[in-house]
């Protein structure tokens, strides 16, 4: 199995989910998180303020100092098998891109083993 | 060394911190996320509208659609030793476990490096 | 590529971004979590005491209890290419660090794939 963890606008948690719970993905979480990527600070700067009525602007202190200021974005992660990996990816993408710098990145890491808590099987465990 | 990541409900952080805590794992870190799992939404939305009293409800617009509805969860993460991942995962089940939709899931992710801060110290180095 | 996962002090975010990206690392997101480590209690308590004035406190309620409390943290997170690991390791260390239990863990884990949402290309592509 792998993680699919997807760093998006905080405005495209609503159409992700809806993609892929549409494509037969309904599981997944979310968190809130901050953060920047490589492009210049301008850019992000407008976004951020365009963002200021957002809940964590009041709860974070981070993000208030001039130099590097950071975003508030989703972190969105899916839980899925190796084989579904190109279809999730496709999906993120094709919800999430704009075209404008800030639309995201997507990150896949392996899972070892899996576990159902409920029933306490082991989903996916390592030999 | 391996990451044990598990969802669980809000209310099982404390029960689950001293049931590791007294099994000798009393290191870790939780976050709050939002998550829904493959069960029916009618259960979920119930679950939903019982925990409308969370603090998450009011910072987090997402899950006011009527569509996917997502639940606060608690992730709560432990680095521990390849050879302690199978005792944690068997305590964290037997906390957890009520045998309703929503009791969570486990993921393990493998850990290639650990460092500690205040020493500079590699805990683990990869070769 | 890996993924460097630092839980720092709340207060060093600021410090460690400035590092990071006067080093060529702009790139990065932090979340919210609660945590602790393997020291003893007393320490914990009076640092969480001290850092009663952020708004976690209000939000999460689980560290309220008396019996192993948890401390606020930043969770730091860069993903880097292979060979920038050792480096950003240098940085968060030298930065973070101050002699005192608390200064934090750095750990290191596989990507294997990662994608740009904008381009829709895959940085890393695994074979």
């Amino acid at each position: 199995m792998k993680e699919v963890m997807a760093i998006i606008r905080m405005n495209m948690v609503n159409p992700t989910k809806t993609a892929l719970a549409n494509a037969g993905y309904p599981a997944f979480f979310c968190r809130k998180c901050l953060g920047r990527g490589k492009k210049g600070v301008n850019m992000r700067v407008a976004q951020s303020i365009l963002e200021s009525d957002a809940p964590m602007e009041s709860t974070f202190g981070e993000h208030l100092s001039e130099y590097h200021r950071l975003i508030a974005k989703r972190m969105f992660t899916l839980i899925v098998d190796d084989e579904q990996v190109e279809d999730v990816v496709k999906i993120i993408i094709e919800t999430n891109q704009t075209g404008n710098p800030g639309d995201g990145r997507i990150f896949i890491l392996p899972i070892t083993e899996t576990y159902n808590v409920r029933t306490g099987q082991a989903l996916v465990k390592a030999n």
